[in-house]
């Protein structure tokens, strides 16, 4: 049995485990974060976790095959380093596996919070045994990850998976730095809600939720919605599915507890939208772990260490 | 070194080679395929080719490590058939892995003709050296492959590279049985012929080249055409990019002999279209390659059975 240390790094929480190659959990240590005293003490925090760790199921820390740390945030995957650390103010381009690495004589590496958890629902989760595997994470924003043969394929830059801006719609709404008719500007929890809110009322709608259940209950303007946004996260799906071909998705995020209400329209609409030879047989499942980031980032060295 | 046998089987003609893992051609032969005649005999035809081939430099047919198809259509590469065999009828599911297999005793694998054009540029052309690859070809239709660290993601049902199917355009062209609005219909060489004849006129539009040199030499009309087309083909590529987040894009077909009229203009739209994080980082290339349909089958097998 192989054994690695998984860290789920937050902006509110950090979180360290002693994980076996079967995602079983021998160890656990969770601390705040701290993150405004700056990256340096959040090391040394890790570091402290680490340290306190019980070890004994692995015989110590040269028993540990590797470090993998998720991060909120594109990271640099070749470099070890996050490009953008919007909720880890001090992270950008700040050498936090080398400093793992250098400490604990471990190879250490980083991924994004998205392709852990990924990894995680691929190898442990919903996506066991399927050699390629496309998780998508429908919620506050839309993000995604690929998974072959066991292995993260995280992209040139590490944005393999950032789906949030695909384009599903010509001159749509435009949300920040992404494209007009991005798929996070148009089917996402907040993209739902804000739709709901304009055609519904600012009282009617206060999460994505509200919207499926007044669809459902008749209300033709929310069955508008919900229609719209189907439709776009079918083409998402397509796009994705003429892409790589996966034998299935793994589909979570908030919006997914809304599953019943537009699961099946959705899984019509999708093979609606690829080659006949595709037709029914990319399975669309849900996520089976949860809060599994910590463990999918002790996934991280079992994955880039395979052989 | 090792030796593979590559066999280019088209509608046409069908060409066996003997190839190195360098890419280097030692023995060839080609025929005409006569499909008319049907599998059986095209079988027995491609059997006769390989016992032609002059095996010397490995030594005799013990000396080869493995044999490689590639075929016009969609491969069920799991159970080495083709699914939909259009330009070589009664292929269709046809054992014809199986066949060589058996005849020759060596691992015996087939790709369709993009997927395996991609493999040769990724191994040996414009892509080598980069550990993510995804090729892009523009011509009749588009098609596309993912190559990911030397080996080829084929998809669960040999679908992966499918792209002309990509929606760009809501509501767009509907074209055969693609999505109304994919960029086959919108963006490969016979759209633009399409387009060009509609707006300009039958007579002034024989080929895609003919709207790319009108717009040149300042027609409007034309120049409407290419921006549409160029913007369409950014959204397709910036898709591509999101999800799989590949060191390079190698293009190639028949629209890129037009490549000095629009490249430079796809090249900025697309960085436009692809999050802030990832501009400039991913090449935009052309082939390299000439006429690698029967080398890339021959990397099929060295892709196949790679550690």
């Amino acid at each position: 049995m192989k054994f690695y240390i998984g860290i789920d790094l937050g902006g509110t929480n950090v979180r360290t485990l002693l994980v076996d190659e079967e995602g079983n959990v021998y160890s656990e240590v969770k601390d705040v974060t701290e993150r405004e005293k700056g990256p340096d003490y959040v090391v040394s925090k890790i570091c402290r976790q680490i340290d306190a760790l019980d070890l004994s199921a692995c015989g110590g820390i040269n028993g540990v095959e590797g470090i993998g740390i998720g991060v909120p945030g594109p990271v640099d995957t070749v470099n070890g380093v996050m490009i953008m650390a919007t909720n880890l103010p001090g992270f950008e381009n700040y050498p936090i596996c080398q400093k793992l690495a250098d400490r604990y004589n471990l190879p250490t590496f980083i991924d994004n919070d998205a392709n852990v958890a990924g990894l995680a629902e691929a190898l442990l989760g919903a996506g066991k045994g399927y050699p390629i595997v496309y998780y998508v994470t429908i919620s506050t924003g839309i993000g995604g990850a690929l998974i072959v043969d066991g292995k993260l394929v995280s992209g040139g830059r590490g944005h393999a998976g950032e789906i949030g801006n695909i384009i599903v719609k010509n001159n749509g709404y435009k949300f920040g730095t992404l494209n007009p008719g991005a798929i996070e500007a148009e089917g996402s929890g907040t993209a739902i809600t804000r739709k709901g809110k304009e055609l519904l009322g600012e009282g009617a709608v206060s999460h994505a939720g509200n919207v499926f259940e007044l669809a459902a209950n008749g209300n033709t303007i929310a069955q508008g919605i919900v229609d719209e946004v189907v439709s776009q996260l079918a083409t998402m799906f397509a796009d994705i599915a003429h892409i790589v071909d996966p034998y299935c998705f793994i589909i979570g995020g908030g919006v997914m507890k809304s599953k019943k209400y537009f699961f099946a329209n959705l899984e019509e609409q999708f093979n609606q939208k690829i080659h006949v030879g595709m037709r029914g047989h990319i399975q669309l499942l849900a996520t089976e772990l949860e809060d599994c980031g910590a463990i999918g980032a002790a996934m991280l060295p079992m994955s880039r260490l395979a052989k």
